[in-house]
Order: C-alpha cells, then structure tokens, then sequence
C-alpha cells in the first residue's frame, strides 16, 4: 500500500498541477470543437476519444487527492466542486437527462480552481456575496410583490407577459435590468393607461435598491484596496511617532536621572 | 381590564413576531397561488379562507399594538406602514376601487418591518433619500423642460412619443433610463433631422445628472463603510498618541517637581 | 434718481426672490399647459396673457438687476443665464426662427439659479467638468476615427446606420450608450461577416473609457465627500496633537527657566 | 552628417511638435470630408493630395526620431505605435487588403501620443489594464463554457442566436451588455421553457463578474485619486509632528546640556 503522504505529494507537485491545467484547456478546445457538427463527422469520433481521455486523467486525479487527503477531502469547497464538475459525466445521459450531455462542458470551470490567480479571484467574489444576503431578499420581495400584482392587473393584457405569476416574476426580472422595458409598459398602457404609474415607481424602486446591492459590493472591494493601503501609511506614521515619542521619553528620563543623581551628591 | 404593558410583552415577544413572520411568508404564498385561475378553482376557495384567517391574525396583532403602546403608535413610521397595508384590504375592492384588489398583496411587504435585518437595510436605504432632494428635483426640472420643449417640436411625428405633455414626459423617462432611445430619435429624425441635437444633449445632460445621484449615494454608502473604518483607526492611532503624550507630560513634571524641590532645599 | 445699492437691496431682499420662485413655478405650469392645444383654446388665450405677465416680472426684475449692478452684472455667470434664457422670448419667433417658440420653456430653467440649494447642486457638477475634458476629447476621438473607418467599410450595408459620416457618428454614440447595438451588428454581419471584431473592439474601448469618464466623476465627489470628513478628522487630530505638543513646550521651557534661575541664583 | 543630437533637439522641439499635432487635426478632418463621395468627387482628388502631404510629414518626422534616437526609438511604445498607424498606409490596399484603407484613418489616434494631456490619460487607462487580467480571464472562461453549453442546448432554436460557437459567443457577449436578451431568451423559450434558469443564472453571475471588473477599475482609480490626497494630508500632519517633537527634543537637550554644565560647575 502507498502511503497517503507521498500520493499527497504527488498531486500536489507544481509540475502535476500544470500538467491538470494543460489538460482542463485540451478538454475545454476538444469540448469547442465538439459542438461543430461537422467537426465531430469528419474527425471520425476522434474528438470523442480525447474527451473520454481528459475524463479518465481528471477521475484518475481526484481518487488520488481522495485517497491522499482521506474524509478532509469534503471539508475543501473547491476539491468537492470539482468532484461534482467531473462527476456529471457519469450519470448516463440519454432520455430526460440528455440535458447532462451539455453540462458536462462545466468541467472546463475546473480552471478556476486549478489556476491560483483565478482562485483568489473567485474567493474574493464570494466572499462579498453574504453582505448582501439582506438587499438581494429584499429585492426578491420587490419582485414577488410586483409580480402578484402585476398578475393580478395586466392579466389579459396580450404580449405574454403577465400571463401567470411565473411569466410576470420573469418579466419583472427583465425590467430589473432595464432592457426593453418600454414595450412592455406601452403594451400595457394601451389596454390600462394609468399603468405608467406601476412602471415609473416599480423601476425606481428596483434600481434603487440594484444600486444599492452594487454600493455594498463597491463599499466591500474599496474595505480590501483603498482602505488598507490607507491604513498601512497611518500606521506607519503612528509607529513613526511612537519611535520619535520613545526617544524622548528617554531623553527626558535620563535628565531625570541625572538630576536625581545632582540631588543625592548635594545630600551627601 | 388587560394592562398596557401586559399586551406590549406579548406583542414584542421574540416568539410572537417569529409567529407573524412565518403568518406573512404563508400569505404571500397562498397570494401568489390565488394568481392562478386554476389553482383557485381547484381549492374551492380554501386559498381565500386561509387569507382571510391571515388577515384575522394581522387585525388582532395590530390592535393589540394599538391597546399596547396607545397613541404613541403612531408616530413609529413602520407602525402606521403596517396598518396602511394591512387596511387596505378593509376597504371593498368593487367597481371603481377593484385595483385595490391587486393591492392587498402590499401587505407582505410587512416583512420589510418584521424582519430585523431587512429594517435596518431598508432604513439605510431611506436615510440616503434626503441627501438626493436637490439633484431629484433638478432631473425632474430638466425632464419637465425638455418634455415641454419635445411636446411643442416633435407634437406631429408619427409613433405616439410626443403627442402630448404626459406622454413627451413618459417618453423622456424612457430615453433617461437609455431603453429603446435610438428608435425614438430616429423616428423623430425622419421628420425633422436637426431633432439629434435634442437627444444627444438630452441624453448627456440626464446621464450626467443621473450619475451624480448615484454618486451621491456610493458617496453616502462610503461613509457608512469605509470613513468609519478609517476614523477608527485614526482615532485609535490619536489615542495612543494621547497616553504617549500623557506619558511624556507627567515625566517633566515630576522632573520639574523634583528641579523644584532640590531649589526650595537649597534655599533652606 | 434711485440710488444703485437701493434698487440692489429690493432685488436681492429674501421676500422679493421668493416672490420671483413663484412666478417661475406659475409661468412653469402656464407653459406646460400651453402645449396642449384643447387647453390654450379652451382658456381664449388666458395662458398666452399670464405668460406674457411672467415675462413681463421678469424683465423688470432684469433690468432692475442691471441697473443695481452696473457692467458687473455681466461678470456673474448666472447673471448673464437668466438675461439669455428669457431674452430669448424676444426674438421674434417666426419663419426661420419658429424654433424659439419651444425654447421659451428653458426660461423655466431660472430655478437653477434663484433656488440656493439648486444652485450649489449645479454649481458642483459644473466644478466637475474641466476635470473631464481630456477623456471626453479621447472619447471624441475615438467616436470620429470609428466612425470614419466604419463609414468605408459599412457604407453599403441596408438599414442606413453608416450611410456617410454624421449618420455613422450618431449610430457609434447609440452604440456607445449600449442601446440597441445588436440589431445594428447583425444587420452589418449580415453583409460582412468579420464585422464582430469591429463591434466588439469598439464596444470594449468606449465603454472603458465612459467607464473612465464616470470614475473621474465618482473620484471628485469623493474628494468632495468622503475625503472632506476623513481629512477633517485628520486635522482635528493634528490640531489636538499640537495643543499637547505646545503644552509639553511650555513645561519644558519653564522647567529650563527654573534651572537658569537656579544656575544663577549659585553663581551669584 | 548632421549629429543625431541636433536632430532629437528639431524633432522634440515644442514649435515641431505642435506643427505635428496641427498636421494631424488636418489629415482628421481631410480624411473625415473623403468619407463624403460627393466631396471627394468636387475637390478633384485636392483631399487625396492633401491627405499624401500629411503622410509624407509624418514620415519624415518617424525618420528624423528614428535617426535621432537610433534603435533606443523601438524600446518606446508610443514610437512604435506611431511608426504601426503611420505604416498602415505603406501596404498597398487592394485586393484582400482593401481593409486597410479604412485602416487609414487610425493615424489619427496619433493625436494620443502627441498631445500631453491625452497621453497621461491613455497611460492612466492602460495603467488599470494588467490588474483586470484575472477577472477578463474568469469572464472569458464563463462566456465560453455558456456557450458550448448554449450551443448543444439551443442549436435548433430558430433566430439563428446559438447556430454555432463562435454565433454563440457573439449571443452571450451581447446579453452580457445586458442589450436586446429578452428578445433572445423569449425565442428559446418557446422551444424550452426550463430556458429561463440558464438566461436568469448567466446574467446574474455575467453582470457581477462585469461589476467586479469594474470595481477593479474604480478602486485603482481611487488609489490614484483619493487615497494620494489623503495620504498627502497624512504625510504634511506627519511631518508637522516630526518637526515639532525635534524642537521638543532640542529643547530637552539644551536643558540637559544646562544641567550637566550646572554638575560640571560645582563639581569644579
């Protein structure tokens, strides 16, 4: 039996991680060329054998960081996305799951755990997901809300778009992001004039609060740049000044004992 | 008779206001599935019964809040919100007032106050509005201007955009949010060509505006975030200074002290 | 004669400007109205007589002001706006000049300068602009060279988006304001292909550069914002810092003063 | 043979070089009128010479800095870039080159180079270029896994938006810029409805990585902005301090001196 230690060691090494990453990008050119129809006829299944090859590699690689790192393999977030990455090209895609077939290039996100400078990346995008854990609830109860209404008003206006709450949740989604909104509201407007008034306050209101959810994430990335280059010069000022203030404190206490010692050569 | 401060405790009970959240989160359930036609049909309208008993529940708690602190409930701005939106559905929702219909959903936004976290995100929010009165009121300026100016120019082209004051000023709403401006100027542009004046100075002016109100509030969200983080450690820094300088002050003057006391002993 | 600092002192009296807000707001209204036909008919031209009442105020309130202020009237900025906007009234507008009819209205725009708060509002975003002239002359540039180069090579393409160079400079700031620029693409790729690479390049570039242009708007009013508070704080610091610093001097001084005294004291 | 000394001191010269720059807005514009066939036409090929003239000044300017600053001239970008659109012109544009001469009109953008301003600006753009390098990579490897994905879900939806990868990327890039998705997401949603997961995910997950891009951008130009100032005020406050604890230590020195001469005089 190998010893956990050295498989550790190997999947660790410098050169064994680069030669992953040479792979992933294989993988994700292989997966490209795949989607051409006329590609994948005229390499005769080549293509596929490429894929099957890199999925051999990445299976082969993750039973050797699960032997290596034992049950503390799932306490990694990234060692379980991978595995889930890699691992929907088991499940047998035919019948209701052929949509598998096309997640199975989710694969190629392996990359961002792979390279180091996009892993950092990444982490530093999650991390500011949960300050907005507050404004995005709120949104969705913006949206829940106008959507039941919407629902409730603009049913039979024609267009589709407030047919059931789920098409209106969809719609509203897309008016959130500002695009083609104008249609709509004029589809509605010809059936219910007043409905301007929905329109002006809902878009407001959900930009509003979108600007907000971008100011938490702008506050969040200026906390980690701005501020801490700020913080640094202040700091060092304040050891500056602590340095200069020692070096008095001491000038001060060795007048004092040189006073202190012209006393008690007078008592005596 | 109940004591005031009896019925606040239970009111403000930790336990009671879980039980309201959870009363509001199954309301706007079963509101969103009243949308659905067939849904309703089909529960022989138990969907309704269970708004009703909701609405039951809201009435008793809000009365009791009313009993519980008197009229000091009205000047809590989330009190007299929760008795807004739930007394709309009190008022008959029939011939010119059936839109009140739709509004009874409002009532759900209640989880904005009954939430902590959500109250203080959505005061934040609001605590920024002031600051932007005076740049609101000058984009409103330029849209009233430039709507009267597009209604007295652009009144007979064809497409419906400036057919009168309230339409020029749901049009330029539209172009300020930038959806759909192109189709607008050119169709204006056919008529009158010079009309690509107008829109880019308009577009440029708004925008500009627009983004100082953005600015305005990313300017207040810094300093709720950075400023404050910054200010802390200046001061943290500035107190440490202080006790240095402390420090510094009581060594000259015991030194004084001591100076003084070796004069008053020769002087002796 | 009256005296100049007596006519000052009535223009400038707090009771009299507000008497001045007024009349624009009302003339606001007035015009507002106008624009709509049934309106100005049903009123026999009611609106037309307030209107030239306002104009009227106004041009008093003018000269009254030019009177006061003798040639230094012309050196206040704001001055010389509102002669402008309402000396454009008196233009006559016909033939040719038809078009002034509509810009009446911008006399509206006075409430920039008699509303106080108003004023600083436009007065700052005014301060921002000079900081902006090199990347707005940037942006020029790359507008003018694209659309020279997309004039060349789209010009046959249908749908009139490049058709000589003034209609291919309004299609690149329709496309740099994000609007509607896939229809344009796909139209042009329709005829040559390859033209992605154009549209993408030129939408990257531009919106970096708007981008850029917004930065240098949210950096001035940070500097006007958050670094105004952080460098307040600063000072009261440094201010603090140098009262302690003084004391200790003192101290130090007369502690120095004393031993003088002492030295001299023993030599005589 | 002139010393390349004397040449560098004509070419660098301020008359030379704003003559340059006056060369280039004429060429700008020259090259803009030639755009108009109708113009081209009536000047008799007057624009053609015109636009030979300019080429031929700069070419002589290129050869005088070459000569100047011998093969040093290549290890300056500017240069190069100057010497690439200057060059384009060079290539004899016929047949499958017939591209370059819109390419032409690129020697405008030398105004980059050549006016002050606009070069500190362009370096300032391109400065924030290599901090972006991580997230347009993670942004790419989204785009292109979405759309593989895309291609293998949606290849048969017509609308002809994910025929292929390479319609898909352009598809993806373009809902990215948030412009024209509903239209795409409805026409695939007629064929899948489930499609709504992806649209809604992709754009969540785009327009927050574009966001933090962004960011990036804000946050560098805040370093350079804000945070110089602040520092600035930090470093002057910095050195008050350190200039009044000298003063304090000198004066603790020289009262040390005093009291040492005191102990030395009656140690006499």
């Amino acid at each position: 039996m190998i010893p956990r230690k050295q498989v550790r060691g190997v999947v660790e090494h410098k050169r064994f991680q680069q030669f992953i990453i040479v792979v992933i990008i294989i993988n994700a050119i292989t997966l490209g060329l795949e989607t051409s129809q006329k590609m994948s006829a005229e390499t005769h299944g080549l293509l596929h054998v490429a894929d099957r090859i890199a999925l051999g590699i990445f299976a082969v690689e993750l039973l050797m960081r699960l032997y290596g790192h034992g049950w503390r393999f799932f306490t990694d977030a990234w060692s379980v996305f991978d595995l889930l990455v890699v691992g929907i090209a088991l499940v047998p895609a035919t019948g209701p799951f052929s949509v598998l077939r096309a997640l199975r290039v989710l694969r190629v996100l392996r990359l961002m755990s792979a390279v180091p400078a996009m892993r950092r990346v990444v982490s530093a995008l999650l991390a500011a997901v949960p300050g907005l854990a507050a404004i995005a609830a709120l949104l969705f109860l913006v949206i829940y809300v106008a959507g039941v209404m919407a629902t409730q008003m603009f049913r039979h206006v024609p267009g589709g778009y407030f047919d059931d709450l789920g098409t209106s949740l969809f719609t509203l989604f897309q008016i959130m992001t500002g695009e083609g909104w104008p249609d709509v509201a004029r589809a509605v407007m010809k059936v219910t004039p007043i409905a301007w008034i929905f329109f002006v306050v809902y878009i407001v209101v959900s930009t509003f609060a979108v600007l907000n959810l971008f100011i938490a994430v702008i506050v969040n990335g200026m906390e980690r740049g701005v501020t801490e280059e700020m913080v640094e010069a202040e700091e060092k000022h304040a050891a500056d000044q602590a340095a200069s203030d020692r070096m008095l404190i001491e000038e001060v206490r060795s007048l004092r004992l040189m006073v202190e010692e012209m006393r008690a050569e007078r008592t005596r």
